[in-house]
């Protein structure tokens, strides 16, 4: 693998300084606003927390949240080739295709919740351009075979976090939030080594089932996950994790995951490939934490230990397991309801509402 | 109480003949249409089972569920004044401007997810006409106290029940779907009795805090509620049970079920209250049970026995417990996208994407 201490390029090391802790707005204070709207204190629960966190990316009120897009990483693994995953990896390329003609499932949805999506080729083993419809950024065809070797260069893997920050930076002119997707047959092989080799957890703890294996295609992905985590030295850098056993798709989604946090937008994981490269983020940079909203918890057992790792609580458990950012577009709407609370909801004294007796009597 | 075997009005009884079950497609047709999207089979989890009863209510593929409208049902109680809730009694009627002013939870959550808010009084003890925005539909001033007596008499049980099947019938004129919704100070002793006489469950295991009362008051509600449950005959049926321990707001909303039911309309029930109603709705007559979603587990802990026996399985689990519909609202973008697989989503051979790997080699 790459020289493990040779650190970040300056642009990196500037994004990395301009993250700045989501802060926007006194935690104490919210929660003095939240408790004299006209509802018993405490009685929206979750929703209450969600709307204490929105008010600390964007300050109080948050904004209504209408501008939301779901950026989908597309990218290919060398790994695919091994029988880790239930579907041959031309899929990859297939979807995206199907990305462009609205007929994949985070299409209907992100419609459904009034959301847009942007699908990128950061690296889809195909010939030619993507197609129309999908923006192309593609660092290689696919990553090298991770069983085998690093799967990137740090040089490619700093790449693909580029083109994740350059797009975050652009989409952040015209939305509110972004939601974080992935498509990619073979990559929860590689988020569970990018989740074993940051959390130290061992494979049998990462690995599940993905779209769908059987026992022996499962057994051959756990020793898959097993082998490459192993090989990533206890020195190892982040940039250095995701070139030994990442993804384009992984990297390129910290990406965005940083680029939303400079631009003090909150940005909702996923699944299990897209929590990997929240947590990626993350280790990278601390203060991005903030800006991290998870949406669900998946059926692939690995992504609890991510949000575990992250000290993060999903909002939905629906047992999804597909990506794309499905899970992410289904929960948009709670926060943009979150963000309303504190918005519109009238105080008990505005109402004219009585509070609570005082004395039992 | 009356006599329990007078029977419910011919009116009423041809409600419940009209009623069909929710067959409206073939499950085993929907879910093969559900296993051929591009999507790898049943990794949506309950958005697919979602779908499949969307089907099985409107029909394959569903309609987008734009138009739909929470029905916040509002009613006083006679025992509110014994002091089993945190609030005072005034504060139903203050609430009901509220809604009509916009500022409840329910206003901006249905304004935040694209639904309407029908404000009805159906029993608010205050004098005069309610505010303009509000429906009136006042069967009386409250209910009398259940802890001393029946809360109603069949003739008004009857009355608000029909109050609400009459607002469903009107509403499904232009709306796709309703929501439950609730507001009465002192109801969760009313709901806690309902649900008591119509599971059998003790007091203990129906009674919680409501909107967050303090020990002695919880004893208090907790005594009233095994008392008037007591008096309920086995022999009763289920307009009985409304009589003697129910509320306006319960029989209103077990209406709006019947009534959405009878026009093949899904309706999202919401916490505690409204799950009462849908109960004793399906408890007059099962065929509505095809038309109740649960929307999210309420915080009350008799919410899941409620929806125990009803065999329902709630979507949304993020600790509320206000009521006025907001949990139902914060569902409905769930049924829309579940609507949105079946109505937008391609298949494999439509999108020519490769189907799983049939050789495991």
């Amino acid at each position: 693998m790459s020289a493990p201490h040779e650190g970040p390029p300056a642009e990196l090391v500037e994004l990395l300084r301009e993250i700045r802790p989501a802060v926007a707005a006194d935690a104490a204070a919210v929660q003095a606003h939240l408790d004299d709207l006209t509802k018993p204190r405490g009685s929206l629960g979750r929703l209450e927390a969600l709307a204490l966190e929105l008010a600390c990316i964007y300050g109080d009120p948050p904004p209504p949240l209408d501008r939301a897009t779901v950026v989908v990483m597309a990218a290919d693994h060398g790994v695919a080739r091994r029988g880790v995953s239930a579907y041959p990896p031309e899929v990859t390329a297939q979807m995206c295709r199907n990305f462009a003609a609205g007929g994949a499932a985070i299409n209907v949805i992100a419609g459904a919740v009034g959301a847009a999506v942007l699908a990128v080729d950061v690296g889809v083993d195909t010939a030619g351009d993507p197609p129309a419809g999908v923006r192309g950024c593609r660092v290689r065809r696919g990553t090298r075979d991770l069983a085998e070797g690093p799967a990137l260069t740090r040089k490619e893997v700093l790449q693909a976090i580029g083109a994740g920050v350059a797009i975050a930076r652009e989409l952040a002119a015209e939305n509110d939030l972004l939601m974080l997707g992935d498509m990619g047959i073979g990559n929860t092989t590689a988020a569970a080594c990018v989740t074993a080799a940051l959390t130290g957890e061992p494979a049998e703890a990462v690995v599940g089932p993905g779209t769908g294996i059987d026992a022996a295609r499962m057994a051959r992905k756990r020793e898959v996950v097993a082998g490459a985590a192993a090989r990533v030295p206890a020195t190892a850098d982040v940039v250095d994790v995701l070139a030994e056993v990442g993804g384009l798709e992984i990297a390129a989604l910290a990406g965005v995951v940083l680029g939303a946090a400079r631009s003090q937008m909150a940005v909702l994981a996923d699944g299990f490939i897209t929590t990997a490269a929240a947590l990626a983020a993350v280790r990278m940079c601390g203060a991005a934490r903030g800006y991290v909203v998870a949406s669900h918890l998946s059926r692939e057992p690995g992504h609890a230990v991510q949000l575990g790792a992250l000290g993060l609580t999903p909002l939905l458990d629906l047992e999804l397991r597909l990506g794309e950012g499905t899970g992410a577009a289904l929960a948009l709407p709670l926060l943009r309801s979150a963000a309303a609370l504190l918005r519109g909801m009238a105080t008990f004294s505005s109402a004219g509402v009585s509070g609570r007796e005082s004395v039992d009597g």
